[in-house]
């Protein structure tokens, strides 16, 4: 009965049913990319959650999800805490269709999505795997952090590999600077990305100063970090990638238990208290006005918004012509925003 | 020597330097409808200013700028009062040029915009000028206000008036819903309404319910009001909306003053306290995601950020997985968000 069912789902099977039966077997580096990094993110999820937790003393709460339209996901929440006032880990699995008017779109960037001399279909499998992470800690001597690390790739009609990218970075944000804090957080990327290759820092440091730029307010969101999308075999070949990545997300946990471990019982005022929570505003106007990850979540179909939302801080203020006094340090803090600087 | 310097700048005038010709004289009912909604908005903005101090006791902050492109503004703020925690009450008068695109985008909706026997011309000057209010009450019990009426018109080569249309409206987004306030709130803009055209209060208040739609909550960001657009000669003669405007804004501060001082001295606990500022930041994610007018400020060349922004309320939070219980007044709120509701 169960050979005679298989058979009949491998009639036509989509994506995820052909993952489905794949997971049977162990995954290793012969199995699918989708495969790989999907078990890689979950494994760094847990990671990346026990090591919030050592620094907090605070539980996460795990919520796990299951996308109608085909994929899960796990959304772990740490709020209110010892360290953070709200900490995010969610992991995103996502099996979908693009529609033609997508593919279109995406050929800009990735001339091989379709086969030249095939017509373009009107709709193609794909999969999407990702890792987001945001602290807002409560020390607002304490920099906010965010991290990204995502994988894409569509399906040919047989079930092969089609088109793939990698997309992702890490950007800090603080609201008191310690340049020894930048600096660290630069450097530990720069390592990462040189074992990989000489170009990647210096060109995915300015795309993140780039992407994390707050138009309306002329400045950066934060002190930036890397950023990279769209990162193909034009850029470097499959395997290399994918160690970048894992490398990358493998650092963020030693880096910022670093900082953290400096700033988190600094002792601070009312004031520098009030100056965090107006940097919260700022955050909040980044990622609803500017920020594209969060505008294509919110607007996929059947999004499940607190996921999406877990990156807001826990609270934020918006007081009319705040302005830091001249020469202080919230002054300081304004004017490298709106200028970015090389830390290493 | 005045007599020359008048006749140079005659020769080629903007509409901007006719209008400040113009207003050498009084303005009255025959005056060009750019001037007279100008005077009537910062009237207006007195009223209203004076009428929200009476409530509060504090002293709004007035800041007068002007757009180095053309145009100018009043912005006041009153901050931490006794009765609001923010309430912000703005006029601008905007003087500029359309590019040929935008032009061609506002025929969809004005097809007179450009004689269709003439060619399209590169730009064409415009006027706008509004006022928008917004107060958020310390008291959780007391509901959020927002207002904004405007008026818009393009000029022809000669100096003349092109099209023209009015823009506007008001609606209530309480925390606590007492539905005498909202019944209150929506007959006192139907009385309007309907004294100057009967179809108007239920085409506008339908208008108003899409319109402020928080769509990726699924949930409106208050119980309505009335809204509208692009009103120009095919819905009413330039004299009637005119006058529809202008009693729609004098009947804002009878209404909004009864309804506050039901309100403003109730006592609440700290967790209404709390769910106050979870719907705070909900008004925030409509505001920043989804209101055009928003969009529209920070993206205009040279915008005055802090004024389009005094509608940021003080503080907000975002708290994960926040779920009102079962058949508690917030969740009666919830569900009322959900559908909307006819309230007269």
């Amino acid at each position: 009965k169960m050979a005679v069912d298989n058979t009949l789902m491998l009639d036509s099977p989509t994506l995820a049913e052909r993952d489905q039966l794949a997971k049977l077997q162990p995954v290793d580096d012969a199995s699918p990319m989708r495969l790989r990094m999907e078990k890689f993110v979950k494994e760094q999820q847990r990671e990346i959650v026990r090591g919030l937790e050592a620094i907090d003393g605070g539980k996460f709460r795990i919520d796990e999800w299951k996308r109608r339209e085909g994929g899960d996901g796990i959304t772990c929440v740490l709020q209110e805490g010892n360290v953070f006032e709200k900490a995010g880990v969610g992991v995103s699995i996502v099996y979908g269709k693009l529609p033609k008017a997508a593919i279109l779109k995406m050929r800009a960037n990735h001339r091989n999505i379709v086969n030249d001399k095939a017509e373009i279909p009107e709709s193609l499998e794909f999969f999407a795997a990702g890792l987001s992470l945001i602290c807002h800690p409560k020390n607002p001597m304490a920099p906010t952090v965010h991290l990204n690390y995502r994988y894409f790739e569509t399906a040919n009609p047989d079930g092969s590999s089609g088109t793939w990218w990698f997309g992702g970075g890490s950007d800090l944000t603080p609201n008191y600077l310690f340049d020894e804090d930048a600096i660290l957080f630069h450097k530990s990327l720069k390592d990462v990305c040189d074992a990989h290759n000489k170009d990647f820092y210096p060109k995915y440091k300015k795309w993140c100063d780039e992407y994390f730029y707050n138009k309306h307010r002329m400045e950066s969101r934060g002190i930036g970090g890397i950023f990279f999308d769209d990162l193909d075999g034009d850029a470097q070949d499959k395997e290399t990638l994918f160690a970048f990545i894992q490398d990358a997300l493998k650092s963020f946990i030693p880096t910022y238990t670093t900082i953290l471990n400096r700033r988190k019982d600094m002792p601070f005022t009312e004031k520098e208290k009030e100056w965090q929570q107006i940097r919260r505003g700022r955050y909040v106007e980044f990622n609803l006005v500017h920020d594209r990850g969060t505008a294509f979540g919110l607007n996929t179909p059947g999004p499940r918004v607190e996921s999406i939302l877990m990156s807001m801080p826990l609270t934020a203020t918006w007081k009319y012509m705040y302005e830091p006094e001249r020469g202080s340090r919230e002054a300081r803090l304004e004017e490298v925003l709106r200028e970015p600087r090389e830390w290493v």
